[in-house]
C-alpha cells in the first residue's frame, strides 16, 4: 500500500466528462489499496480567459488581486473532481490552499512554496477520504498586518503543487497525468521515430524542460530532484493507470543502471539572435553590453565572441527570448555610445537544438558527433553553448526538422 | 459622510467593460465623501454554467462541494472589481467570505447568515481602502471536527449578502444596482403605462418579490425589513449614481406619508392548478391531500374548496409550482385510495395576478374593485387568496396582459 499524489492537467479536466474519466483513474488506484491525494489544474482555457479579464481591466494590475481571480479556476475543478469521485462511491472532499493550509511567500503571481500543512490530508487517509487539492494555489501566513491572502505559483504551477505535496507527504510516487503518455526522445510531431523514454534522470528532465520541452514545468522538476520525489509522466487518455507504469519515470541519476550517451533532444523556437559588430575588445566590454539588458529584465542565453574582419575589434553574438527582441534592440541602441559597436544585426529565424544526456559525463566526443552530423547536412552552426549534460546549437530555423531527425539517428535514438 | 453598501448584480458585472462602468459609480460615491463597501455578483451566466457542470457530473450532488464550485464566480468578480477600482486610483481590495469572515450555517447551498466580521472593513475605512466583497458566499465556523468550509446563500443570495453587510455595518443605505432603474407598478414589458415607484414599504416589496417580481430576492427584503436597512434599487446603466436617488427606495411603512390603496401589481406564470373532484368531506381530508405533497417537498400555494355537483362531496383546487406538476400528480395518484377522490384535473395555462399595497389596511372594497373590473372584461377568476396587504387571483394565462392593464387603470396607477 503506497501513498500516491495524482495530478491531472488542464486537458485532463477540460470538461465534466473528462473529469469523470480522470476520477476513474483515481478509483482504480484506490482499488489497488493506495492512499491518494488528487491535485487538479483549471479546465484548459479557463486560466487564459481569467488572465484576459484582468488584462482587459488594467495592464498594470495588482498581482494580489490577479491571484484572487486566477486561483478560482482550480477551485472549480477541485469541487467537480470531489463530486466525480463521490459519484463513483469514493469518499472525497476538496481542500483549498487556504484550508490546508498551503503556505507560500507573498510574492503574488509567482509565489514560492513555504510550508504545507499535511494534518488534514493524513486525517482523511485515516477516514478513507480522498482529498482533492487545487494546484497552483497558495495562501500567505496570517500576520499582524493582514496576510491570509490567496497566492498563485506562476503559470503551470500545478505540477509544482503536486510535487511539493508529494514531498510533504513523503509520497511513494507523484503521477503527472497529461495529454501525452510520457517524455519523448524528441518531439513526435517533428521526428516520426521519436520514442517514449522509460526512465530519465531529474537533471536531464530539468535540461529538457528548460530547453523547450513543455511537458513539465521546470520548477516542479527542480523540486522533485531536491526532494527525490519519484515522478511519473503519463497520459490520462490511455486505459492503464499509473501503477502499471506506462509513462516516463523521473529518477535519480544514481539509480540509472546504464547511461546512454544522449537521452533526448529538445528544440526551442523561442529564440532570437543579436550580433553587435566591431566592438572594441577591452575590459568591461561585456558588462557594458549586458548591463542594459539585465536592467530591462531580459534574459540573455547563448553568448559567443569572435574576432571581427578588421582583426582589432570583436563581434559579439547572443540570444534573447524572441518576444523581447524589440525591447533588447532599444536597450542596446540607447547605449550605442557606451558600448561602442558598429552595427546591430538581429535575426529571428533561428532555432536552438539541444542534445541532453547524463551519459555525456562519461562519453567523449558527443559534441564532435553533433557538429559533424550537422555539417554533413550542410547546416551551419551559429552559436554553441554547453553544460555538463547538454550541448545546444543555434541554427537557421528552416533546418529544425532536418537537424532533429539527423541527430536522432546519430545518437542511436531511432533504435526500437 | 455616509456609509454605503453598493451591490452590483450579474448583468452589471457581465464583462470587464461593465465592471469598469460599475467601478465609476463607486468612484462617484467616494468622491462625495462616502465610505463604501462594494458587493458583487458573479458575471451573468457564470453561475448557471457552474451549476450545469455540477449537474452533469452528478444529479445527486454533495452540496458542500457544489458550494466550492459555484462560489468561485463571485470570487472572480471581486478581484476584477478591486482591479477596476485601482485603475481609477481608488485604493481597493477584495475579501472573500472566509477572509472577512462571513459566517453562515452549514446548510450548504442555502446557508443562513450567522455573523459577519466587520473589523477588516472598518480598518479599510480608516486607511481609505474600499473593500470589495463577493456576494452569495459564506464560510462555516471552524470547529473541532472541521468546519471552515465555503457555503453559498442560495440563488440570488448576493442581494442578501449586501443587505446583511449593510445591517452589520449599520450602513446609511444599501444600493442594489441592477439592469432596471427601480421597482415598477407592473411589468413594463406587458403594461406600457407602468411607472417607477419612488417609495415602497418593505412589506409591499416582500409581497411583490414573493409574488413574481424578480428584481429583489425575497430573503434580502425580509432582512432589510427586520434590520430596517434603507435599500435602494437602481440601474447601473443610467448616468446618475445612488446618492442622487434615482431609483426605488424601500422604506418602513410608518415613514410613508400617504398610502395609496394599491402600490403595484405582480404576476407569476410559475403556477399550475390541480383539482381533485368529489373528495369526501370528512375530518383530516386536507391533511391526506397535502401530506403526500409536503413529503415530496412541493409547495402548495392557493387553496380553495367548493361543493361538488352531487352536493355531498367537495372539489379541492390548489396551485403548485409549474415545474412540480408531474411529481405532484404522481404523489396524488399514488395516494388516490387514501385521499378518495374521483378525478384529478391539471391545468398549466394559468397565471397568478396580485395587487399589493399597505393602503389595503385602511381602504375597504379593494377586492371588490378587482373582481368587478375583471368580470367586466369577461375574465373568469379560478382561485382567490388574500393577505393583509395583497389579493391574488388565478386566471387563464391568455388574459395576463388584459388583466394587468385593466387593474393598472382600475387602481389609478396609470396617472403620471
Amino acid at each position: 500500500m503506497a501513498t500516491l499524489v495524482l495530478k491531472f492537467g488542464g486537458t485532463s479536466v477540460a470538461n465534466p466528462e473528462r473529469i469523470q474519466n480522470a476520477a476513474k483513474k483515481v478509483k482504480a488506484e484506490l482499488d489497488l489499496g493506495h492512499k491518494i491525494v488528487v491535485v487538479v489544474s483549471a479546465m484548459s482555457g479557463v486560466t487564459n480567459q481569467l488572465v484576459e479579464y484582468v488584462r482587459t481591466i488594467t495592464p498594470s494590475y495588482d498581482p494580489s488581486e490577479y491571484d484572487v481571480v486566477v486561483a478560482s479556476g482550480e477551485q472549480v475543478t477541485s469541487g467537480l473532481m470531489a463530486l466525480a469521485l463521490q459519484q463513483l462511491d469514493v469518499k472525497a472532499r476538496s481542500y483549498q490552499g487556504w484550508q490546508l493550509p498551503f503556505y507560500s511567500s507573498d510574492k503574488h503571481e509567482k509565489a514560492r512554496i513555504d510550508e504545507i500543512g499535511t494534518d488534514l490530508m493524513k486525517d482523511c487517509f485515516k477516514q478513507n477520504i480522498t482529498p482533492v487539492i487545487p494546484g497552483f494555489q497558495g495562501v500567505t501566513r496570517p500576520s499582524k498586518d493582514g496576510g491570509n491572502r490567496i497566492t498563485t505559483l506562476g503559470r503551470g504551477g500545478s505540477d509544482t503543487s503536486a510535487v511539493a505535496l508529494a514531498a510533504a507527504l513523503k509520497a511513494d510516487r507523484c503521477d503527472i497525468y497529461t495529454d501525452v503518455n510520457g517524455i519523448y526522445t524528441s518531439d513526435p510531431r517533428l521526428v516520426q521515430k521519436a520514442k517514449k523514454i522509460n526512465r530519465i534522470a531529474y537533471e536531464e528532465m530539468l535540461e529538457l524542460a528548460s530547453l523547450g520541452s513543455k511537458v513539465l514545468q521546470t520548477r516542479s522538476v527542480e523540486l522533485a530532484m531536491n526532494y527525490k520525489v519519484p515522478v511519473q509522466v503519463l497520459s490520462t487518455f490511455e486505459t492503464t493507470v499509473g501503477s502499471d507504469l506506462p509513462g516516463t519515470f523521473l529518477i535519480d541519476e544514481d539509480a540509472m543502471m546504464e547511461k546512454q550517451m544522449v537521452t533526448g533532444l529538445a528544440h526551442s523556437r523561442d529564440e532570437a539572435r543579436i550580433t553587435l559588430t566591431n566592438v572594441e575588445d577591452k575590459p568591461g566590454m561585456l558588462a557594458r553590453i549586458f548591463g542594459p539588458l539585465a536592467e530591462a529584465n531580459i534574459n540573455v542565453d547563448m553568448i559567443v565572441q569572435a574576432a571581427s574582419d578588421d582583426g582589432k575589434t570583436v563581434d559579439v553574438t547572443f540570444t534573447v527570448p524572441r518576444a523581447d527582441i524589440v525591447r533588447a534592440t532599444e536597450a542596446l541602441t540607447n547605449n550605442k555610445q557606451t558600448i561602442a559597436y558598429k552595427e546591430l544585426q538581429t535575426n529571428k529565424d533561428v532555432v536552438k537544438i539541444s542534445v541532453v544526456g547524463v551519459g555525456m559525463r562519461s562519453y567523449a566526443g558527443v559534441g564532435q558527433m553533433m557538429f559533424k552530423a550537422l555539417a554533413d547536412k550542410g547546416i551551419n552552426i551559429q552559436v554553441v553553448s554547453t553544460s555538463e549534460i547538454k550541448i545546444s546549437v543555434l541554427i537557421e530555423e528552416a533546418y529544425t526538422e532536418l537537424a532533429l531527425r539527423t541527430l536522432h539517428t546519430t545518437y542511436q535514438l531511432d533504435a526500437a
